[in-house]
């Protein structure tokens, strides 16, 4: 699930001082440059916590409508706690999101998933409901992560 | 007016090193959890200012257009300062704010309001117009905050 | 090119602590008060780049659709390396950017002029389709910037 | 929770034969005349197993767009549960549901609802998404239920 | 007023045990193959009882915007009504109907209509707003009736 | 092609009495999960009848257009037809069908196709134009049967 | 049901030789600021003769589509008629009406609560359909009457 | 061309003191209750005229975008010199003239024509574009006329 | 600022026994022939007035919006105030006025304007929301003044 | 079916070298001047060859949608037929045709009737989708069409 | 009037054979590389024709919606005829011409402009609606023309 | 890449005296019946040149919206040297293109890919924005050729 092919030509992520900033974050598969709709497209172990939550439930007339809020919540969400990770800090480091959708009841099911990476403390949030995201028309949500990991000194 | 219920699981602010992050503000009366939209709506000591620059006129057909907005910007601003207060800042450490309006016209009010919690030093802005806010469709204005109050050594 | 009247009240810059945080930048020509949409508006050191990259072809038909967002995007960009050299840095520093886009297309052409600025490592990046700017229809991108830039003790 | 004042002047259900035909339900508080919109609008018992599917989760910001239709849907099957026992059945005796949406993704939370009072087998199903319902818009869905319920010979 | 040519092919009812279907009606004039809007598509006897309502009153303005809905309620009770006694049954017999309106404020005026039908006793009815019928835009409401009407052994 | 997975949980059909009553019925592939749209997808004794109505020509402008009615209205009526047989009946005891579609101009292929389905007396019919049907967009018919076929006693 | 509190600063009415002026009345209920949505708001007065009309039904699914414009009709004009009084005339001293609708079908119900009003003579009296009045979106027709009065020599 | 059968319920022209106030006019056929739409409704004597304007031309993809407005013009503005000429004046005492238009391009058009009917100085003169008139959607200008014709002592 | 080249032929206005009936008036300058729209189309008397009432500030992003309505609303009064003068009137005498406006929000900052020419009695108001004016898309505001002066004998 | 009337002045075709070019032609019954819309508009001669493609079924709900558009197909076609016929020469000397039509899905109806015009060899062929005709919104087909006649020599 | 510059690399017109091809031509003024808007910017002589017509009348009001749409017409087909001058031919030779608009009800103006051009026998036209031209909004007519100019052998 | 399945019936091309007419030619790949949309599916010849025009970056957010138009450009000019090269032609033979685009900005794109095809004189060139392309909607520009290429004698 890494990202194989650019985006376009632009950092990750970035250390500056005690902090990391992180590129906006969006859900799409690099193998087929589409934004993710579906659960199948996800790591078996996202499965199990997302039926949890009363997801994934193998209904098609359900599932057709939630599946790509879901997936793209949990793809996206997934994918800054790795980047944390590549640069030493935990979902705990993460503090502040910028939280962008195109549909904004779409926020009742990403804040359902975000209860699954932030177990503690929340971060400090805003949501705000916008038009469109790169690459297209599929992405409903985009993530602008900030990381605090004070230098060891 | 404080935010009696919370609107969903977040921090309203953090401090990571120097700074203070606040999340987005947006104007919802915790005891309707309906957007501001009058005057009548905030306190006593919000009705002089906002009347010395031309706004409460007790004019029905002026006040309706213009209170919603005027309101709701003062709504906004006003809780900042109590965030900042709460970190034991003022609106002068708030040195960065980032305003999203959902109809750009609506930022020559916020504007004037703006004027009465900055007397001194302006902060830096961003101002971009965008769909929708939460909790739903009456928010005009969301503005996210930044302080900046070194932690004294 | 300087921004000679004022957009509205509030400080296009500010250092705090390791950073200088920026106001959003558009690209509105002080004379006129309207966006930037003709190659003609831009000084003459910008032509020849611009030329390399294909635009600017002297041919109506083709620039008169390629023209607003290729020299806004200059002109924005341009701005911001002048802020940080204000400021002491260069773009190098400026470590992060924002890109509000009207128009998601746009970022193909902007995504080029910056490759202008940027010769080394990229920056941070987040992009979002947004509805509009101030001061008006005409303004199709804008970039919020900031720098980090360590005092030096 | 009765329905104290006329919809208009037509029967809730009428028995002919073995079959009960029962009038398109819709979801309006008959005290205010205006369409169910929160959890609060339902009665105590209600509230746990909803809360048990996830919703009623008191952050606003969630439930602001999923109470609607969750609220509505619980109303509108009790209400056909009542009819049918009123005639001496149950729901296992209502043994088919035309189901209009004017939004046809409500249908998989009504569809989670409908679970809790269907414990067997489910119902013959069909699902369509309409304009407007009676009495006005806030209306989200209406079913229309047919019980079979042979005479006793 | 008998449906001269056919709208398509169809039964326009069939008896099944006790029940007899009908297939859903329309307001269209088979001399003209277009749907009836004005008064005097009507035949003579509709005309008091329609003036009894307040409706036909001679008055352009007036008549312009309800005749339409007015008089295709007429007609399509009135075929149902015929319908009936075909099958040797009365308006008292059709204890169901299903009524489907491009324009939901328009059920008011079908509702004052359908009073001089159901003098007794009214239906089960389920009413739901739509987008077109056939054969096209000019068609308003769309009645579907069931009838109950025991054999007689 | 038999339903592999689930659309929902509900009944195909249910007998009740002397009467077999079906869910609505749309075209989606059970394999693909999608809404028929070709010919192809068709199973191979479609073919000829289709051709023989003018259809399926084989010339990519011409099919483009009417390949997704026309396979719909095929696949939807032949499941009700394996549904009827299910339950020991035939198209001629499938008395009644509703049809729900998203463009009634698609009416007219529809009719075509069903007349390849009832060769003696035809149906009671319903028709009116909708906006969408479950799963998703790609969905332009959904028909609901009812099947008389008394118990033989 | 006087205006309590001022719509804006203009004279209600002004008399200039033999001529009143008034200004466009519009039904806001000075309480609430909102405008007239049911016949409940109008006075008990108001009710046998609206009801003599055949609207005031008390069926919701009715009255829901009716009461705003008919209750808005009988408030202007007892409100016209109330200012002809304070300047000692009645409405057949009320010459000319200028009406504006939001939504010109309006106009049939208008014309029967008119009626009420004119037993005598008609005035004379121009309609338009425009888009919006004052203050606000509920308001759905605006009168606009002048009256002649001689003064007595 | 008489206006034969009533718009509704109201007085043409009122004289009142030394001023003859007239209702809005349009230009419906009373014969066909439906508004003019071509030259060929129009009485001999206006053909000539309109041809002299260029209008009229006989070729019909000219005259179908033209006739409609310059037939209403010529229309409406002969019904207000004959109510004029009713009481006494001519077009030159008709002081004051309000229009209305669903499509402002159309005073080009009404402007020529009225050229035909004020030879001498012209009236005072308002013009807005609105949404709609009765009787219905083909009316496409409405003029309400004001006459000051001293009564003779 | 007089109007150097007529809009159309019509007269500016008109006595008329004891009153002076005026035209539509509209903000144009006569020298570009197009709406006005900034501040600095006005005379320089008009800017401290305007400044006084908190509009005007210079600061382009406020202006922006402002300037339009603002500025039409002093351009139309200013232009009936010299019509009164030429007639030998005051605004005191001119006591009926009727609004027409594209945007009723901009009721508020004409209402604000209103107040710098109307010391006294405010004079008799009618305000509707239109959809445009002559001679195009950048006109927000029409007045229609009626004068009261009699003659004196 | 003579072209009686004149669309406007225009040369129907012209031959000019090898070539005779033709005017865009449009199916306008000359009588009615309105787009030709049914079968019953088209000559005796056409009615078989459209049945024998399955048109014109006499089945009202079929025909309303297909009608139109081939009917509109047959005529043009016949007339480019009658055209190159009053030109010496056949459909097989019209090697080029450009085809704009309002709906492209209405070309599959066009192309199975232009088969009844070109036997042989089909001729070249432009397809696009444009907004509207002369003269008028019936109009859903234009076709301009190429002849190749070698002057005899 | 020559077109100084550009609009892109194309050839105005090309002989082969007895044809002379011409590239569409609009009516965009090579200096302000704008679309042609008013009379002002045609040359001196254009004006006596076009008053002539009846346009260019000096009314604002008037020609502020004829004047683009009669002065690009002019413009066109003044620039036809010069290309057709410059290969040795007169208006006469160009025999088809097909003709693109914005808005179709411009075909009014443009037909009679033609008929200045085209004294004698009319050429072979094509007239149809599209939706846009370079180099963009402001274009309302693009003409392609066709030349027959036999080589003189 | 040879058009395997036919479009419709039709000819590519068709030799008549010195021309040879092409059939308009859309970029639809014969496999899977879909518009082209990515450089990928272009043969390998074309990537150097469209990468030395700056295109085909391999930036997934640059590519996606550029791709489409800039391969089909390519894909139908190909197509249009490929035909010509069948009658034994050149590009240079193919003196007339009408280029019909469904977006017009996408002209710029166009014309650059224009450029590697006529390295010497360019064509005469027509430029129209419509509305579809056959087989569908992802078609963006359709071209229309005609080749000179004299019969040697």
């Amino acid at each position: 699930m890494s990202m194989g092919k650019p985006m376009a030509r632009y950092a990750a992520a970035k250390r500056v001082g005690d902090f990391v900033f992180m590129s906006g974050v969006v859900a799409v598969d690099p193998a087929t440059r589409r934004a993710v709709s579906s659960f199948e497209e996800l790591p078996e172990a996202a499965q199990a916590p997302l039926r949890g939550l009363g997801y994934a439930t193998g209904q098609m007339s359900v599932d057709v409508f939630e599946a790509p809020i879901v997936a793209q919540s949990w793809f996206v969400l997934e994918r800054i706690r790795q980047i944390a990770a590549e640069h030493g800090g935990t979902m705990d480091d993460v503090v502040k999101l910028v939280q962008y959708f195109t549909h904004l009841p779409h926020y009742a099911f990403f804040n359902r998933v975000r209860g699954l990476f932030y177990l503690g403390e929340p971060p400090v949030s805003t949501v705000v409901e916008v038009n469109r995201f790169l690459p297209g028309d599929g992405v409903l949500v985009e993530v602008e992560a900030t990381m605090y990991l004070p230098r060891q000194g």
